[in-house]
């Protein structure tokens, strides 16, 4: 060690800059094959629009195209508040379809992307619900899952869940998903708008 | 490209450290506006202490006041095991309020946090519980949502469940919640503190 | 500021990667205590191999040995596609004995890892199903706890799932889980070996 150095412009720290960037980038890989996170905190490292499709199966509405169904009924609750009920306690189990369209596939069980999990129904005087489910990926364009949770506001016209984690082309991911309400059919049929925007991407 | 280039002194390290750091807080952000992570893993970024009061609505306990409600009974398995029952397999849906001090809200309907999902119990011989659920923030202080899961082991006086992630003011949040129950009348009312610490914040 | 500065030799790059990882690990401390992050996207930072038994309660099978139970019945959808019926819609409490070797522990009620939570049936023409649990460690060797979630794709030889967060021991720590179906035993016991990797640990 010796000599002088010296720091002469904002070449330098750009410089610098970069490589931290791709430092930061770059997973510690003792093996060769390698990992990167990107992360962004503004924009979406990844997008997608996707449309989740309901068909319920239950006490007032019964049909073997159903793709979700009431697991429990409406608890007392909800009718000792509301003469129309709202559902309260109604949890709702649930396979269904998404699509990058709206219009629903043309079978109801094979699509690429589907959401499996549970919704509750949470709310006395009104219509509210509470999500917790898994995307589910089986194509060419993507494989792998993501995890996502959170309250479903539906008096909200936009309301926004999170991306817990991921799996596959998913790992790892992180983001926020927001919902928009887009079609409902009397107690037999709803489909949501859900915008699917990852932060936190590991590519 | 030409020349020598010396690394003198722990100065032009120091100055490296300082431009990582930076780049490590600011997010790349091509439209100006600019969100940043702070990260802390030994103070919190974010602390809150909440209260969580839930009254419940079951087959032993029907008034129209309370904001949980039974969706399932206990299983047969609970009092094979226990004469008294300990609950287990009961799902309960929960939109109940919380609030910053002790006291019940004046309206157990209308309040800016609220915490929206289920718990269930878990155990044959004693009661333990598991919660996933949301709150809701909606005043003036903070709009958006933290979502939580996590083991409730009711006989440990503090456990902590995760939070998972969060919306709008809270977005992509992640930290540690620790419950302590705080009071208990018979089978109709319990309360919890909550003690929300945020460790990645978004801001 | 002036003068002439060139950047000749990979050696310069290297050494600004070695400072940036390190401070990428360090934990922002004020306080002396401290924390570190170790991300690894490649190789995961904690590693486990557990198996999960499950030993159901509910309309067919009913043992007081059980350490799971049926909170709801299949719904009429799951019989109305298939005659066998595929439990569509039947969720399933559970606190499950989980163990390091392939045996069932001595006692089913005590043991150093248990999982808490729930699982649910959800695909109508086979079996399928979707988790959301905590593994709970109480042993000399760990104490705390991680958060699971994610799609259980009965019909994949390995499927994986998300660790979102983890408390105590396993603070603030992600990951992914792969399932394996290594037994069952008709409708009254089966066990799942569970490869749990972190790749997010905070020590």
């Amino acid at each position: 060690m010796q000599g002088r150095m010296v720091v002469t412009s904002p070449v330098i720290v750009a410089a610098i800059v970069v490589v931290v960037s791709l430092s930061l980038a770059a997973a510690v890989d003792a093996r060769g094959r390698s990992r990167r996170l990107v992360r962004s905190y503004d924009e979406p490292c990844k997008k997608m629009r996707l449309y989740f499709h309901d068909i319920i199966y239950d006490y007032s509405n019964s049909t073997s195209n159903s793709t979700s169904a009431a697991a429990t009924k409406p608890t007392a609750l909800a009718t000792a508040v509301s003469r129309n009920g709202t559902f309260f306690g109604e949890v709702v189990v649930f396979n269904d379809p998404m699509t990058e369209g709206k219009a629903l596939p043309p079978s109801l069980e094979e699509t690429a992307v589907r959401a499996q999990g549970l919704y509750l129904y949470d709310k006395k005087e009104e219509y509210n619900a509470w999500f917790a489910f898994s995307v589910v990926f089986n194509s060419t364009a993507h494989r792998g899952t993501l995890n996502l949770m959170g309250a479903d506001l539906m008096f909200d016209k936009r309301r926004d869940i999170s991306v817990v984690g991921g799996t596959g082309d998913f790992f790892m991911s992180r983001g926020v998903a927001t919902l928009r309400t887009d079609a409902v059919e009397g107690f037999t049929y709803f489909r949501l708008q859900m915008d699917i925007k990852l932060y936190e991407c590991y590519v």
